[in-house]
């Protein structure tokens, strides 16, 4: 593992981008999602995906200078096609428009298609919440999550996001409804380690420990069926809104090949007056609660990552050396 | 149990309700919402709840003939002060105010403080949805579950509903972000038997397998620190839009003599054009993939509650004498 610094890091990855022909805003708003996830330590959707999205502009399924185009459908309903633009790009320029709207309207939805993957979600939520805006986000993926009961993969990891205003930092929520990512499941298979029970199935939906047999299988959701419900949910409502492909039709996430037609939905609502320092002592108390074990406190959604951030802006990311090399070599 | 027709059940709830000074036509919403529970297999939502409701209107803290009073703050948003009123009347009058305003808007929020017990979630969904919209419901509760690694009961069982246009039926999800519902460790309680592993805390905080000592502790959040993070989502949501009471401030769900100071949200959208029949495809997929159980089918969400409503009309509803005899008693 190598040790970068924040400011390493985003000059190098925004030179590579610049190479691949991304206009410089565009080139900071994609560097910056990938390095938040990275400070917070969600490495699955940190600078890791880097060479993916340079690829996907390479091989064109992926064009770098558009925010997309949108379209109002009623007062509060913003239609994106997002024009297979870069993911945050796009989500950022639509995020725009519907905070905007939602001040005078109290609520506006943008559903957006087209558009590659938006990264972590919680920095959506994190931006909304400080300008003080609710923010529900929905998202889609491949199929890689079975039904509660079933044997294959026929749902998405299906996040969804939900930031509140609060101090002394927002409260945000950001998780996918599977029990485990894809992603762990192929560090497990690299380190050659076992899963845990209930994790995953195997190609023939049997119940497995092997990591290398469930990646090609499908992972569980997690919370059992409730969980499956709220994944299915998600699946669905983001279908009905965006027209977004469903199921294992959904591509262009995970490849460098396919047009990524999954959708994306956000949700942007004005908060009643007065209510946020209500809200930040309820947190407080929910901190406070005596824990199960003495070691280990109480945490409130999103305290974990911010502590992981403050921490990698003071000492920097750690990266598999590989990773760092592939995106040097592009940025050269 | 006494099995009673859906006709004598509805005719005999509404005389208990008009003797208590309830309009009529509240009578019906009221009755309609605990009567669709009962036939779905719902029975912590159903009949049962009625004397309670009578009690709330005798003891002054719900007034029966009040539909609450909305106003628009901003163009797609409605804050409704529920006036302690029935909590279907004042649900239902907000949801077609903002149902109305979703046709032309693309989505509206109805925000609900001061109202009464809600009921089940699901038939709200299902109105929305039969009619081609989305709805997402959310509900604060009192605090019955402890935080993930946590001791004391500090969350509602805040659950939530999302219902997407779908053929033959609407797709409905309806549930409570607790992993068993206090209902249920009543019931064990009275019958004796253990919980399972994982269910609830005893009044110390310690894991239990007592019942009745799990009626002065905690329930768990369902899946974890992700259920967990879900349900203190939406408590704090509910509560940053609505101003309704957080935590262990909650009362008036449970009891008969605090007004009810937790809070309702109702959100619509439109569903993008010509999308119902790729979705209603898809959970066909869904019912049709290779169960892990030849004998257990894979469901979909609001599969199980739609089969319980159909015998149940053909069978009657199957009701504790006690429960029957109080309803009967009331309607004297």
């Amino acid at each position: 593992m190598l040790t970068i610094s924040p400011e390493e890091a985003t000059a190098t990855c925004t030179r590579a981008l610049s190479k691949a022909g991304v206009p410089s805003v565009h080139a900071d708003i994609q560097v910056e999602l990938l390095l938040e996830a990275e400070l917070r330590g969600r490495a699955s959707h940190g600078l890791q995906r880097l060479p993916r999205v340079i690829e996907r502009i390479r091989n064109g399924v992926c064009n770098p200078t558009t925010r997309g185009v949108g379209t109002w459908r009623g007062t509060s309903l913003y239609d994106v096609d997002g024009e297979n633009g870069l993911g945050p790009v796009v989500a950022f320029s639509a995020l725009k428009e519907i905070s905007e709207k939602a001040k005078s309207a109290g609520i506006a939805i943008a559903n957006v298609r087209n558009c590659n993957h938006i990264g972590m979600l919680a920095l959506y939520a994190e931006r909304v919440a400080k300008e003080g805006q609710i923010l529900i986000a929905l998202t889609t993926s491949e199929a890689l999550v079975h039904p509660w009961g079933g044997r294959k993969a026929l749902i998405g990891t299906n996040p969804i996001a939900i930031g509140v205003p609060a101090s002394p930092a927002p409260f945000i929520v950001d998780m996918a409804t599977s029990l485990v990512s894809m992603g762990q499941v192929h560090d497990y298979a690299n380190r050659g380690e076992q899963l845990q029970h209930g994790w995953a199935l195997d190609a023939n939906g049997d119940p497995t420990l092997n990591a290398t047999a469930a990646k090609e299988g499908a992972i569980a959701p997690f919370g059992e069926a409730k969980g499956y419900a709220l994944g299915l949910a998600i699946e669905v409502l983001v279908a009905s809104l965006t027209a977004s492909a469903l199921g294992t039709e959904v591509k262009g996430t995970l490849d460098s090949t396919h047009q990524c037609n999954k959708g994306d939905v956000f949700i942007v609502i004005e908060p009643a007056h007065g209510v946020a320092q209500h809200i930040s002592r309820y947190l407080q108390t929910i901190r406070d609660c005596t824990p199960a074990k003495v070691e280990r406190p109480v945490l409130v959604p999103g305290d974990r990552a911010l502590i992981a951030r403050r921490k990698s802006l003071e000492n920097g990311v750690k990266l598999p050396a590989f990773v760092w090399n592939n995106i040097q070599a592009l940025a050269r």
